[in-house]
């Protein structure tokens, strides 16, 4: 979950850092990959570790208005998941920082029981046991950390920066579909009137792929394993921003196809019927909190890749253009090319 | 930094990931020690990791009136390395978790550099490097959470658990400066002016304790790799509540001796002039966030721990008491026995 207003911190920390704690190997915050690589034993026989860490902040990430806890426990634990998905890590043990407001009190019981299952259905799903944590009070609001710790074994993991001139790019799912049910979930009456017309299905598809997005963690996994994937990450602040970080760290360009967006029929009736304001190109690009992955592959790979994905990892992937020599995020359309580097979603 | 009202939420955490997340092996929550222990490969001889995980928020656990943000983060990596050190664990990667207000976006950069700085600055004393993290917005305050990893190689962990009866308790130092520290620095006028007549230093030394403590980690090494401790544990909800902890943990009590808890003259000296209203010796056995070592040792070991914790981490370590077969911790004073369990220290 990174942010672009959020560079200027980045590198003043990374600024004292690197002279105070010898910090070249990894990228801190978020300017690098999504998660950090560290060594265990003194070779790199014994294994490497992933480890990833976000914090959401109540009425910043997400609303009570209408989050149930559980869902937030859901989100909160697969937010993290996918960055060890984008590794191609094995999740295996979470911590838990969870600040809570003093006042309610006695609310909060109401809140932890059925977070907290939220959270462990989430993680268990994903053999990820909770080891350990630390709760505290907030007086203002709900501020929660996960830090999910995967295994890589002895490979390398998964990078945003491997990607070539002429490898495809891939997605993992449609796109924009967590930004429209964010739209709905958050909208005036006069938006939720119309909803109701438009049909109940499609705001409850819509509204959970942001509520419980589904970390993708057997695709990551076999995109490490066969050595199928040369860059990848996941999709966190919209495809026009998360591509051309991918391009920026792989020191490439990108051209993506409007027609090849993956844009689901419930997406396209939903700024139909309901009047969502963008057009569903325009959300896919831009909406954030996906949380599919995103890959590039060599072309003499694409068939098998695709075949594995489907058989092992039950994902269909979706081809949506191929990296070039050039300089940053070009959208190819009817209307000529243009480009959208960053014009992403800001949380 | 564990409460004991924040008990009830641990417990319905515990009872849901129990059942989802198979997690028998480690207490979580501060239910059982100070970090998590993971079994890096397949089989111990690839040894442990220890992992603890602090949240510290701004006006709760520090006020910026008497905090520099260099403190802030001196601070932040302290008390994450103290629970490192009572594992007996070796410090090597931190992650940080910046939640900042949005509002003073332009004051940001006063606070995040000097942060870092000071942040920095402890972790690479003890050679840690902060490998990752989150940057997110939180309008109202500040809410910091670090994860520091340690290695433990392949020997267990210190624990709380190993005290047996008519084991000797120790401790790292002085205790109760850090809290009178507190009590100076977020005093009324009419302290602050009588301070000024009590001297300069000794405000200096108890506030410099409160604001920047030390970890022990050289000592927790020693204990470990020497295996000279039955039990161990790191101070900081106050000496009357932490070794009530690591009672109920060995399923023993303690006696104590009040002739013998380390209270420093300069605590004595601040206590008379300054009139801080509780006694030197309350203050030292309530007072949170000493951040000192607690621990047990066998009576025939006692020579030579005390010797090599002199030598090798140039601590002097004060014996206080002795462990018991009964229930509860026990002040041995001028006027008999007194029951002292959890009269600690709420953050």
């Amino acid at each position: 979950m990174q942010r672009l207003s959020e560079r200027k911190i980045i590198e003043i920390i990374n600024s004292q850092c690197s002279t105070g704690c010898a910090n070249e190997a990894y990228g801190f915050l978020g300017t690098g990959d999504d998660c950090a690589v560290i060594e265990i034993g003194q070779d790199a026989a014994q294994g490497r570790l992933a480890i990833t860490t976000d914090t959401l902040v109540e009425d910043v990430h997400f609303s009570m208005r209408y989050f149930s806890p559980w869902n937030v426990g859901r989100k909160l634990a697969a937010v993290n998941l996918s960055d060890i998905a984008a590794q191609g890590a094995l999740p295996r043990w979470a911590f838990l920082n969870l600040a809570l407001p003093e006042k309610w009190r006695k609310k909060r019981e109401d809140f932890i029981l059925p977070f907290s299952q939220g959270l462990c259905s989430r993680l268990s799903e994903f053999d990820t046991i909770l080891a350990g944590g630390d709760t505290v009070s907030c007086p203002d609001r709900i501020v929660l950390t996960l830090t999910v710790i995967g295994r890589l074994g002895t490979k390398s993991a998964l990078s945003r920066s491997g990607a070539k001139k002429g490898d495809i790019i891939y997605c993992s799912g449609y796109l924009g579909e967590s930004a429209a049910g964010l739209m709905l979930l958050s909208s005036s009456k006069r938006l939720i009137s119309k909803r109701k017309i438009a049909g109940r299905r499609a705001f409850l598809r819509l509204s959970n792929r942001h509520l419980d997005p589904v970390p993708r963690i057997e695709l990551g996994r076999l995109l490490l394993e066969r050595g199928l994937a040369t860059a990848a990450m996941d999709m966190s602040d919209g495809l026009a921003t998360d591509l051309a970080h991918l391009c920026d760290m792989s020191g490439t360009g990108a051209e993506i196809h409007a027609h090849s967006i993956p844009i689901s029929r419930t997406l396209k009736v939903a700024c139909r019927k309901i009047g969502l304001g963008p057009t569903p190109l325009r959300i896919a690009l831009a909406g954030g909190e996906d949380f599919e992955l995103l890959w590039t592959v060599r072309p003499e790979r694409q068939v098998e890749m695709e075949q594995a994905a489907r058989r092992i990892s039950g994902v269909t992937p979706f081809p949506i253009g191929r990296i070039t020599d050039g300089r940053g995020v070009w959208l190819v359309g009817n209307r000529g090319k243009e480009e959208i580097s960053y014009r992403g979603y800001e949380h």
